[in-house]
């Protein structure tokens, strides 16, 4: 029983902290300030101006929505003269944050249910029924074969096919694009932001733009740098591409925006920041299968009933519409523990180097450090018999020259 | 050879430790132990029971399906008696995590490729063909000038434009929606769900579900938390807003599903949590360009086989699904690194402060700290040299009162 | 004055750092050496190895687009024989990240707005019209409630409906498939690939690929595993299902392309990886609600210039593309970093266990722990006075049987 008390006493009434050797030499003094002060230079430039460490920060949840405007018009031979406006080319008329322009299109127009020949093509070319397989669907044909060979025009006969007839030639690409006028249309990006943490929403249509303004504006990175209106011509130039290039055969932009916000600031500070990217890499040496094109159909009845349809193949640009960034606010949490770890770090007690990885981690380390630092900051600076215990954890070492002999170990 | 081997040796059979102070007061000694207890309050209070520090953690992947169900009626003048179902109001008929449900609309029919006067607009209104020019086109126009100013009416003439013809009047949304009966539709929202690192698969249709409740049920936060199907009105009045007021100029309605299960338990006890949030936000004092809403077009053939189309412009809310969550289960690494670095944060070994780190970081660094935590261990504990070890590791500081004299350095 | 210059003094030319104690037992020695060599082995191993500790690391940034190809015959009473091609099975269009293919369906030729019985059902079969409510929708009707009570064949009568007349009755699922030749429909994707850090971008259509091979090839993964065209059957069964089990009632596939890549190596090196997952559980004991279906409406005009739709109720596989994949590559911070962690670890220097937790945290702790480190070892073995300084930090303890006498206090 008094053995256990002895240790039960021994266990509460007993602190232990390393022993340190203190050396007093000009040479070595020194260098260690001179890496104390880069620590701190380290910590109040780094940690504190450019992380902000005293923030507590958050991700963006955004949401997005986008409407095109403006008229082209097209004169074929087949369409006649026409107008397209926004239903015609944006397909499917919304997505989630995404777009699609149709600026390009290789049309068919009333394809009906029967049998025609197949486009011209290696595998496709005949001289007699034999060539021709009955049923056979080939990855690339248009329908199904029905064995017979027929002829595609005065000079050639294909193996004809059950299929939506005329079947699709989509051998050339209208060049220049067939909506070209589509370089001066305009999207308009609206982009709800929420930062959960701090309950801080915000639109991209800020305060101060009127709805007059909003009629009449148009983004320009140094003009007009907070205007949601932007013109398709100018997104692609902003990234480095050429409009009427682009939409011969179609592509995929990204238009980032990007929310970086100090909640410590005015609100009216937090201000979206865009940015453009062609997302489709364009290798010019290796150009197979390039650009951005998919097939849909409008489907219609003739006099008689039978259903008909549009075959177009649509070539256009797709734009991405891409937000990130993050807020920081102040936070006494964050704070603390920088503050901490930066005083740990200029060797005001023991454990700098330990201390200094706190900078990184999380919280709950910084509370476990700091108690130990605050133990040892105590029991040195604060107590009575401080004198007493420094004297008991410090050696101190004098230099050769200053006092070899006067030295007494403690 | 001789001084090689020597240093090989002194290699070899050599370990070091930190030399240590044990100083003998009750008032450090308890405050030391305070510390202690408060850490050690923390390693199981929070680390332990709350953040779950013996499992090993994985994150969510999902993949959602929506259906809607409901049947309007609309009685316009333009359309007549009208039953609107899902083929009819859902757009585009299938989306990723998203469904958007018309709610109301602006409705031109019979539009075809001719010429008519604009929409009348502080640009638009002319007196003579001196104010139209030809071929121009505004961001905001509807078709291509034609250079003639014809009467839109009685009173005022405007620019005629070659479009799809009549223009489109949307001056005037309909208030209240048309389909306002939509606050009755219903959602059905089904979610799978799959935890890589556990292999672990769920669904949102919990297998005590049957098809008969599945047919029967709404979801209610209280009396049918775990029913898939949601009243569109229940949805938007659980986010604080009114569907009627979101139904005329539409909106995004963000359907949060929260899947946070601890695989310690019965899977049966792995349960999702729905939530919901308007994701534009509303600000009523700033009211520019409200709302979500566009424009899509279903296309016709007339008798004589030319094009006409029917324009919507479609006002709506976008139901957008957002799945998150992540999983733990129990493993022995996270464990063994928390309970190592429980100990050593009360001090049982050296190192208190460094070893806290542990908690917040990776197992990698867990290996290592054991390590030197096992050394010392052994061998201030488990060795038969202990005492002697131990004597030279400590010195015994006595507090002022009890024993100063008594004292030796060692 | 004086006081505060030996202060600053004090300051300025003084060094601490702990005391150790050196202990020469083989026993403890080689332990110690031994727990060293694990370390030195998980280091080279594990963070230089296998982590590739010395590279700075970046996540993908991609872009995704999609094409089918593929024709299928029907030839059922309702539609005759009729060819089905992409412009037909793909709905919509086009998506960001993913593709719907339907594979089976539910036609409902010529619906117009009109009366007529609802499809039997518990709730709409009816004796008399005192059965019937005016005005009622269900959420499963397909209609507004007439009141009548109408035969819907010659044995069942049902209540009456104003409706897409006459109403889709789906209670059977057409099996096998009507497009169960959608196993051999192809799908090419295209995806191209930024990793922003190294300004890196690749596309999965590989330089080495040529417009014939791509014209031409299908994905295998042990033959052609770089062809970016998939067979949909292959798909479905790489991933450990029947195609033909999915097409009834649909489903969804994931196709998942990893990009892992060590830019420290040649560029060509840096490929896709393709893998396969059926997203939505089939859980066949609870198979409450399965698959993946939705309804669309192609318009039409009759001639009278009513609306008349045909209402498609469409079973598929959606196809979603999840690109993921990180690239790594030599850079110099991340190599010192952990360098200096490793040596750190092996005990040259004090603080092992402090330095070991660098390797899992960033670079700034990395900063301060080198600086103290390097203190160290400039002081103890690089400056003149070194055997001095180790001399008073260092305390030798020879291991009892060796020189219990020889020791002394230092």
């Amino acid at each position: 029983m008094a053995g256990c008390c002895a240790v039960l006493r021994a266990f509460l009434f007993e602190y232990d902290t390393p022993r340190i050797v203190l050396i007093r030499s000009r040479k070595v003094g020194l260098m260690n300030r001179v890496v104390q002060l880069l620590i701190l230079a380290y910590v109040i430039g780094w940690v504190f101006v450019w992380e902000r460490g005293y923030q507590e920060t958050d991700s963006v949840v955004s949401s997005v929505t986008t409407k095109a405007k403006g008229v082209a018009v097209t004169n074929t031979s087949e369409l006649g003269f026409r107008i397209w406006d926004v239903a015609d080319y944006v397909i499917p008329a919304q997505e989630e944050n995404s777009l699609f322009i149709m600026t390009n299109m290789i049309i068919t127009v009333n394809q009906t249910q029967s049998t025609c020949p197949e486009v011209p093509d290696k595998t496709t070319i005949c001289n007699s029924d034999s060539n021709c397989t009955v049923g056979s669907t080939g990855t690339h044909s248009n329908g199904v074969g029905t064995g017979k060979c027929v002829p595609f025009n005065e000079s050639v006969k294909t193996c004809e096919v059950a299929a939506w007839c005329p079947v699709e030639d989509d051998t050339g690409v209208p060049t220049p694009a067939l909506l070209k006028a589509a370089e001066n249309f305009t999207l308009l990006v609206k982009n709800n932001i929420w930062y959960p943490k701090f309950n801080f929403s915000k639109r991209n249509i800020l305060p101060n733009i009127t709805t007059s303004y909003l009629k009449s504006c148009i983004y320009d990175a140094h003009t007009d740098p907070f205007c949601p209106i932007f013109r398709l011509g100018k997104i692609v130039a902003d990234a480095g591409h050429s409009f009427q290039d682009m939409a011969v055969e179609g592509g995929i932009m990204g238009i980032q925006v990007k929310w970086d916000c100090n909640l410590d600031r005015a609100a009216s500070l937090c201000l979206p920041r865009y940015s453009f990217r062609r997302l489709d890499t364009r290798d010019l040496e290796h150009n197979v299968s390039p650009g951005y094109n998919f097939r849909f159909a409008k489907y219609f009845r003739d006099l008689a009933g039978r259903e008909q349809r549009t075959l177009i193949k649509a070539y256009g640009i797709r734009f991405d519409i891409i937000v990130f960034g993050k807020a920081g606010k102040f936070d006494i949490i964050p704070t603390m523990i920088n503050v901490g770890s930066g005083l740990a770090l200029l060797g005001v007690v023991s454990g700098p180097s330990c201390c200094s990885l706190l900078i990184q981690t999380g919280p709950s380390s910084g509370i476990s450090c700091t108690a130990t630092v605050l133990c040892d900051v105590i029991v040195l600076y604060c107590m009575k018999k401080r004198y007493y215990y420094r004297d008991k954890k410090y050696k101190y070492v004098e230099d050769y020259e200053q006092g070899l002999s006067g030295e007494v170990d403690q």
